[in-house]
């Protein structure tokens, strides 16, 4: 896990090369389509990639996202109408029944279907019309890291080059180096693992789209530490989690810059008044007010809020391996996991 | 709370009276306009109403169906093209700014739009072009109860005579009299709670109709009894987050009958596997293979399966405001939060 983690740098850069240019020639094609209508579907982490690409394609695309709920055609059957319909399946390993099923299904009921996948033999990506291999390389650890971030990058290109937004490649160019930098923040991350090394119960929230970053945040840390971590976009929590906030309860707020990290300001300092033990995710060099119990930097000061998700995850990934490292757990062996969870 | 908790049987009673014909006639003026696509916006409670009414459209009328992002409207100004589009906004309050502002904006952006709340004076019935009122009477506590199911049924009624579905408003019939038998069921609920007492986190879980009911069970909890409790579909527990299950781990699963009970299968013996501390909510009278840690029943005997989240979640409404009791904390007043909150 500790590698994969490291390797994402080089990951991103190598995918910002060759791969971008088929990315952008499989875009192309989507937008001489022309869908109104995208579902997404995916599991687990790949779940949390979905939900950056639906706030994607909402706010550049101003096209209608739904997330698909696997269930409703694998348990209860059901079958649309799915002309004029994109239906983008995301998965690491490409080996969960149910999201096969899934696009099968899509791709009878009419839907474009795209697989973005880091195995591409693998039966999902054969059953799709177009496959994006997000390129990460073997990923060995069950816990899914480079796999990830190379699925954020890879939707990034493939909605910037379905055309009519503000979006572009080349805003990605300088990706790799800011991974990189972000990388290097060891000591900051390790504060935060030992201050939480008893904590059985952690907050992850954020808003817009970062709030992928809180929801594979908490993840990882599960799936590590086996922390009862929880995610909430930052209006969510107001709306009632709020209440179990105490001073005894870790939250973790990624804020940083951009419009998203703006509108957590009110989430922060309900957070403050409650007392919560507060860590920030937010841009390296950032003012901060005090109180609160650490800070992770993110080195975002070249890149644009789009893909901020591709750097504030680093810390937490780290976080939850340092994490699993204090509390005696093995990162590399989760208990009860394996790499490809099959669900019907 | 616990007054709005028994009140439920009379609301929904209610609700299948005068009320009905109202939402029909809704339903029959939607069903006129042939949409498409569904938008459902809401926060807290009521997002989980909408997520069951999300279940209900794709399975039933085959219909593609999204959750709002609110933030991508009102902190990233999107403006898309929602023409044919449905939107249904669903508050208990009506006066949540984020939820208005995204309505307004959806019937801007040419959106029929549908305001499905327990105030029919609110700002948000104002805006929207069509109102269900859920006549749950006024609710004072801060946790909603009553109002989710009259959310729930209401919903039930809306999309059953959109058409086109095996749904109908009569199969709701014998609602609240098998909500106020399930009601009766005080003393395995009291067991549970008395269980619990000294439990920090807790994992609810179901899949289908019954996942909103395993999200809003949480919810409660969250707010009355400060407990950790995470809610997750039962296919995505099994994607990463069962490593966090230990002998330690409370976990409440739904498994009242029909196929999303039956989908819980693998993921209850996967629970049983890691020894997980399990609760099932479950048919009044459903054989149960050992071992478990509690029983809650449902009287789901005459009820069809996508009416099954109005009677399943009330053992964990009692439940929330049990453990509150027993913890010393007021059901009544939860600490940070107020009936009405303010999200933007």
């Amino acid at each position: 896990m500790a590698a994969e983690i490291d390797a994402q740098p080089d990951v991103l850069s190598g995918l910002l090369g060759a791969q971008a240019v088929e990315i952008g020639r499989i875009g192309a094609e989507l937008a001489r389509r022309d869908h109104r209508f995208v579902l997404l579907a995916a599991r687990g982490t790949s779940d949390h990639a979905a939900l950056y690409a639906k706030y994607l394609l909402e706010v550049h695309l101003t096209m209608q996202v739904g997330l698909v709920s696997p269930s409703t055609s694998t348990v209860y059957g059901a079958r649309p109408d799915l002309s004029g319909v994109l239906q983008i399946a995301v998965s690491q390993s490409g080996g969960s029944p149910d999201l096969l099923d899934s696009l099968v299904v899509a791709r009878d009921c009419g839907a474009t279907t795209v697989a973005v996948t880091n195995n591409v033999h693998s039966e999902l990506a054969r059953a799709a019309e177009f496959v994006v291999d997000v390129a990460a390389g073997p990923e060995l650890a069950v816990a899914a890291t480079k796999s990830y971030t190379a699925q954020l990058l890879a939707l990034y290109l493939l909605v910037s080059s379905i055309g009519r937004s503000s979006l572009s490649p080349s805003d990605a160019a300088g990706l790799g180096a800011a991974a990189h930098a972000t990388l290097q923040e060891r000591s900051a991350v390790a504060a935060v693992a030992a201050r939480y090394r008893f904590a059985t119960r952690l907050i992850t929230t954020a808003r817009g789209f970062s709030y992928a970053t809180a929801r594979e945040g908490a993840l990882k840390l599960m799936e590590t530490s086996y922390i009862g971590a929880q995610a909430f976009s930052g209006a969510d929590l107001l709306h009632g989690p709020m209440a179990m906030i105490s001073g005894e309860t870790p939250v973790i707020a990624i804020t940083t810059p951009g419009r998203g990290g703006a509108a957590m300001a009110p989430v922060v300092a309900a957070l403050r008044e409650r007392h919560a033990d507060l860590v920030l995710v937010c841009g390296q060099g950032d003012a901060v007010d005090p109180p609160q119990s650490g800070v992770l930097p993110v080195h975002t000061d070249s890149i644009r809020e789009e893909l901020h998700p591709i750097l504030d995850i680093l810390p937490l990934q780290r976080l939850a391996h340092g994490l699993s490292l204090e509390r005696g757990e093995n990162p590399d062996a989760p208990r009860g996991l394996r790499k490809v969870t099959e669900t019907w």
